[in-house]
């Protein structure tokens, strides 16, 4: 069979398909090709079976000619992050709306109803909400890039719906902890403040330790991505979003985690420096997830912060030692 | 000041137009010239601010033509009904969704932060919901037309937010009594069951006595969008979507109502009899609605079902009668 990966040189994308190259197969059948689509090259280590491809998202005939008669599943996962689609507010909705009707339409041409998953977002919840998020909370998002994920769930649910494709929407919690470098997403330091301690870099904590994030590991996405595709459509219900569970934790926290795994060496790399800007973006952001559909479906999160953290000591901080040694 | 008016020849523009004509002012400003803008053109009586102008809602240009720099308010009424969204997806996506899109990028580009008012619909509600849908019950749409409806009211909320519009998006309930003739919406036989037998014409009632409809009457769907318009954006809080007030009933108590206007001659003019199609699409819609935004902010709905009948009879009967003895 044929996958297609968009946003394929992204964190998640390079992770899903590694983690797809080493399974080999997908909802039983064996994967003979798959394509990692982004604007930029993904690098991966060399597979057969891989290909690389680059392209605008939003270019209805490029997309239709990726995804082709062959493709029997889609993960879209290509976007334009938050804080890009809020400065940007027509390159984000070309990326993330035109480009995921773009895909919608792709899917429905090749008239074999692919199965699509669809990264969703967190982000569709803002504004005035309870304290624990369920799948039952309304969404009104609060940044363009919230806005527009809530869009492409409902279009997924009624392409599904239709018959055009057998879609999924996951709503990912903060994704922590990501390798590499800090970003310009304000949720960065949800990240770094474990990472950089970890690999003997010192970082600033931007918000208070009583603050709240829904966390889910990379592992454990990719795992969620997988599995939501293998399930059968019905198991979704009449709506295809999914709220996926996130390990609800204050930033004090992961930094006593961060304790525990690193020392108190380790610890002291964080410096507590209140940024009252992203204070208050992060002030608007869901506190806690109780996902509800996810778990009956056999969709797990993270079970504390000690098991997150020894992910990413497991599979990214030998590289992220090597990427401090290098130099940054 | 001049208004615009889309879908400006349905039963709704027509009828908000005459309200605004003899209101004379919006927000407490003069209205110098109301635009009825439609694909066939909107026939009222004449009156020197009016003006009738046609053409394709979906197209960029007309559009901003249409609204260009002098437009303070627009009324975003136009689009695909229910129906028609369904059997011709693609027509419904161009109308529905691309149609909302040309006229919030008109409004934008007009550059004076217009005030939009855009008719949502309780078709945003679908699927799994509760026994009584309130603000804060999520969308999920089970009909393309919901689907198109739902991702208005998130637009018409983020370019709010943006600042682009000044936009409100209300879910209107299911209008009874519609004048004029039975159309193929399912939810035509509402209308039917009241407003045939009080013209003395006979009407099949399709669907069980004690199905749930939620109703709210033309005359004050016509005054929550006019008072939608004229309240603070501060009103709407975050989000810019509200829930109308509607009149929970079942159909039993609909004709009743039927009963103590028209009579025992009347009522017998309904003929119960079943039609599991429909039966079934109506099971699937909202049964009762508790708006709770809408009455803190002075929006209201109708107190009794005689009450909407009345209304009928006052508003539209003698134009319903004199169309029935010319002949249909």
């Amino acid at each position: 069979m044929r996958v297609v990966i968009t946003g394929g040189a992204g964190f998640i994308g390079k992770k899903l398909a590694q983690r797809l190259l080493e399974r080999g197969e997908l909802g039983g059948e064996r994967i003979d090709e798959l394509v990692l689509f982004d604007i930029v090259p993904a690098e991966l280590p060399a597979d057969k079976r891989l290909v690389v491809a680059t392209g605008d998202i939003a270019d209805p005939a490029k997309v239709r000619a990726l995804i082709g008669r062959e493709t029997r599943s889609v993960f879209h996962l290509a976007a334009i992050v938050s804080a890009q689609a809020e400065a940007e507010f027509d390159t984000g909705m070309r990326i993330n709306l035109d480009g995921t009707r773009a895909v919608l339409e792709a899917c429905r041409a090749a008239g074999n109803v692919p199965k699509l998953v669809f990264a969703s977002s967190i982000a569709v919840y803002g504004g005035e909400m309870p304290d624990e998020i369920t799948d039952a909370t309304a969404l009104t998002p609060q940044t363009s890039y919230g806005i527009q994920k809530a869009i492409g769930e409902l279009l997924v649910s009624d392409y599904s719906r239709k018959g055009f494709i057998d879609g999924r929407a996951l709503r990912l919690p903060t994704i922590v902890v990501r390798p590499g470098r800090p970003n310009r997403a304000a949720s960065t330091f949800a990240s770094s403040i474990i990472r950089e301690p970890l690999s003997g870099v010192a970082t600033v904590c931007p918000v208070r330790p009583e603050s709240w994030m829904p966390l889910m590991s990379p592992r454990r996405v990719i795992e969620a991505l997988v599995k939501a595709h293998d399930l059968p459509a019905e198991a979704f219900g009449p709506y295809r979003g999914l709220l996926l569970p996130g390990l609800n934790v204050t930033v004090g926290e992961m930094a006593e985690a961060v304790r525990r795994a690193g020392g108190e060496e380790a610890y002291r790399r964080i410096e507590w420096k209140l940024d009252p800007v992203i204070q208050k973006i992060v002030d608007g952001w869901p506190r806690k997830l109780r996902a509800e559909k996810a778990p009956r479906l056999g969709i797990v999160g993270d079970t504390s912060m000690d098991e997150l953290v020894a992910a990413f000591i497991e599979d990214d901080l030998p590289a992220q030692k090597a990427m401090v040694a290098r130099g940054r």
